[in-house]
C-alpha cells in the first residue's frame, strides 16, 4: 500500500501553518519550493513502513515523526548545496533554493525547516497521550541530525584533515534513516533500539548507491549533476572500492537490512515494501535476492 | 540573587554531551566558540527570573528552557554574521564562528545548536514529569525561532522589498524575549500567555538599545563594530526616530514592561530583576524608573 497521502498532507499542513499569514514571502517561498514536489520521500516511507508493522496505533504521532524526519532532510540539502558546501545548482530537477531564492534565504529556510521538525513532533505531547513515545521520538530525531553523530557531524567531517569512510556514511546518510526505521516504531510503541540495524544498512546501501549513480547515471536521471564527488574530492564508496567492489557492498549491505528485521506482527509486508522501495534507488542490474 | 552559575552549568552539560568522542573536532570547537564565553545571558536570565517568580517547581525544566533559548540565541548569532548577511569579523569580542572555523563550519554549528536546543528540552518530557509544560515550552520556543513569527523570520523580512519596523523588530528580537518569559513561566506550570507582554517589551526595549548603542558606542564596549545598521542599510529606532525620539521609546518600553508583570508570588522580587538587568543593556544616562 502507498502511504505518501499521509506524509503529503502532514507536510502540507505544517507548512501551511508556518507559512500563514505574516510570514515573508521569499522564506515562505523558499521552505516551499525545498519540500515540494518531493523526492522518493523514502526516509518517511520507511517511517511509515516500520510503525505499521508494529502496529501503527497513534497514526497522528507516527505521520508527525515521519514528516519530521523528511523536513529535517529537505534542511540537509538546502544546507548542503550551499556555495560554501557543494555550491550546488540544479536539486530534483529545478534550481536549488539558494539558486532560486539567494543565498541568505537558504540559509534560514533550512534553519526554519529545523525548527518545524521539531515543533511537529512536539505538538503530539498532549494529543498522542503518549509521551514517553514523544520523548523517545525527540531524542531519535535530535540524534541524527545533531552531534556528536548525526547528519550535520557527518557533514562536519568533510572539514576534518583524516576521515573514516564508514563513521562518515553512518553520520552522513545513516542516522537519518536510522531515525525513521527507529522513530517509526518508537511512534508504535514498540523498542526502538531493535529497529537501528534495519535503518543503518539501508542508510548506507543508500549512500553507495548514490555514490554509484554519481558516476554511473546521466544528470537527466537523477535530477542533480553528476561526477560531484570526484570533483570535491569528496569521500566515495567508488574512490575506495571501485565500482564493482562498491555494487557488491550494496548488495550485501541491502541482505543484511533484510536479516536484521525484528519479529513484529507485518514482518512480511515490510520485507516487500522495503524491497519495493529499494529498487527505486537501487542500479536496476541488481535484483533483490530477498523480495 | 545572581541565577547565572545554572544557566552556564546546563549549557556546559548540553555541549558536553554534544561533543563527545567521535564529533568532529572543528564542528566540537566552533559550538563551544559560539557558547563560552557568554555574552550577557539576558535572555536565560529573564527565563530563570519569571520562573523564579512563578514558583520554579521543576528546577531541571526551567534551566532546560533557558539554556535552549540561549543556544538558539548563539545560533542565531552564528548564522546572522555569516557573509551572505551581515559579514561580521567581531562577536563578542573575539572572532566571528564563520571567521575562526570557516563559513561550512559555522552553518553547521548554527544548524547542530537548534537541534541541541529543543534536544535538550525533549529530555525533559520524562523527568520533569509534566509533558504538558515541555508541550507549551517546545511550542512557545519553536514559534519564537521559526515560522511565521520567529527570529528566522525576522531576519528574513531583510530580504523584502518592504518592511514595517515594528513587526521587524518584533520577529528579530521581541520574540526570543518573549520565548524567554512565556517559557519561563510555563516550567513553571503558569498560563504563559500572561506573560508575553514582559518579554515583548524588553525584547523591543533591548533591540532599541542596540541600535542606539550602533551609533553612540565604541566597538570595545559592544564587543563588535559600530555603525553596521547604516552601512547594511538595515530598519533601526535611530534611522526612523532619530537619536533622541529612539531613547523617548526605549524609555517608554521599559515602563510598559514594568506594568505588565502579572501578579505572582514573586513579583516584587521580578521587577529589581528586571530594572537590575536592563541597567546592563541601557544606555548610562536613561534611568529606570522602576527600580
Amino acid at each position: 500500500m502507498d502511504e505518501i497521502p499521509r506524509i503529503e498532507q502532514t507536510l502540507e499542513a505544517a507548512i501551511e501553518r508556518a507559512t500563514a499569514k505574516d510570514c515573508p514571502p521569499l522564506l515562505a517561498g523558499a521552505v516551499r519550493h525545498a519540500t515540494f514536489p518531493g523526492g522518493a520521500r523514502i526516509r518517511p516511507r520507511l517511517c511509515l513502513a516500520v510503525a505499521k508493522a508494529c502496529g501503527d496505533d497513534i497514526p497522528d504521532l507516527t505521520d508527525a515523526a515521519a514528516s519530521a524526519v523528511e523536513l529535517l532532510h529537505c534542511a540537509s540539502l538546502i544546507h548542503d548545496d550551499l556555495p560554501c558546501f557543494d555550491d550546488a545548482p540544479i536539486r530534483r530537477g529545478k534550481p536549488s533554493v539558494h539558486v532560486a531564492y539567494g543565498e541568505p534565504c537558504a540559509v534560514l529556510a533550512g534553519d526554519a525547516m529545523i525548527v518545524m521538525a521539531f515543533e511537529l513532533i512536539g505538538r503530539q505531547i498532549e494529543t498522542a497521550l503518549a509521551p514517553k513515545r514523544v520523548a523517545d521520538i525527540i531524542r531519535i530525531v535530535a540524534g541524527s541530525v545533531g552531534m556528536p553523530h548525526g547528519i550535520v557531524a557527518g557533514q562536519a567531517w568533510e572539514l576534518e584533515p583524516t576521515i573514516g569512510l564508514a563513521d562518515y556514511q553512518r553520520a552522513k546518510t545513516g542516522s537519518l534513516f536510522a531515525a525513521a526505521t527507529e522513530a517509526g516504531a518508537a511512534a508504535a510503541g514498540m523498542d526502538s533500539r531493535q529497529w537501528w540495524a534495519l535503518g543503518e544498512c539501508l542508510g548506507e546501501a543508500y549512500q553507495v548507491a548514490d555514490d554509484i549513480r554519481d558516476v554511473a547515471s546521466t544528470p537527466e536521471e537523477i535530477g542533480k549533476p553528476i561526477g560531484r564527488d570526484a570533483a570535491l574530492g569528496r569521500p566515495s564508496a567508488v574512490a575506495q572500492h571501485g565500482l564493482d567492489g562498491a555494487k557488491k557492498r550494496l548488495k550485501k549491505l541491502v541482505d543484511e537490512a533484510m536479516g536484521s528485521i525484528p519479529d513484529c506482527p507485518g514482518k512480511d509486508e515490510l520485507r516487500l515494501e522495503i524491497a519495493h522501495q529499494s529498487k527505486r534507488f537501487l542500479p536496476k542490474e541488481l535484483l533483490l535476492s530477498a523480495a
